[in-house]
């Protein structure tokens, strides 16, 4: 039953995105002890221009290198 | 004044979004006791890719019938 | 699939949110095609202290009839 | 820490948002006391056709002049 | 029309909530080009216990002075 | 910047909420490459009676061995 929702700056690759399911899911069970079945996941990307940090949005930004 | 929220998968049509936005107004005057002009619904349609349901994207999955 | 969220004042009992259960998700099952048994919904109760309208939090608003 | 969420109809620009941004940002950090850096804000634009008033799809309104 | 969420740690009191609404709700009136009566604001206090930064609970950090 | 949103029902202790912090943070982190650091969740605890399965309220249901 648990719902994750996962938000995130678009440009992950659909590999990922199902790389993170799988493993989420996988952790989510295990440790909240409910059946990998009952987990649902839902991504959303989110454009640069749709996100600020510190009240400047992160397409203004030099590229981060790791976030 | 209530906010509802709907994510579903995308692929829904306009028409059945206006008939959700005005029963599920109505349901929800009715049994909360609320204005209808007070209710706002959000819809968000969410692509396969991004829903996971027991850690396997959607859109990963022979079509099912009914969800 | 479709997951509806209903955020709304507090005050409403049990039995309103069982029947907006059952008749939200009738609703959205009938019209957007989809299983009953499919449809996850989410009350959040909102208390007034943490709802503002117009810049005026709601519980500084005289007691308004209907929302 | 604290995370803002906008959600608003689709058609504000770019400028639009970074004001939205480096206002909401400093009134918050001013008032909850805590840093600018701290502030996150995620802008979500959703279409008329996703958001309805009284049951009404927004793209089925005559254009209101202010909202 | 717009809805804006706002989710801080708890502490924070009524008067600064009510502040944060005048504030937020005029800017984003400003800005927006909408009414301040279409404005929405729900706010969402945390526990400590239920945010993690990093992969730590934020109760489990030594009182960060500005966050 | 990835913020992760858990929603589930009330009961997990706060060492199941730490250990999910650091799975689900050490995970987002090695798959979608961001640092740890700049990954935040919360939890969201969720009253059996606000939280609706195929129209039932889930406190109405016999106990369910794993959900």
């Amino acid at each position: 039953m648990p719902i994750i929702r996962v938000e995130m700056l678009t440009g992950r690759t659909r590999e990922q995105k199902q790389e993170l399911a799988e493993s989420l899911t996988s952790e989510m069970a295990r440790i909240a002890k409910c059946t990998p079945a009952s987990v649902q996941i839902v991504f959303t990307e989110v454009e640069r221009e749709d996100w600020a940090i510190g009240g400047v949005l992160t397409d203004a930004k030099p590229a981060a290198p790791a976030s």
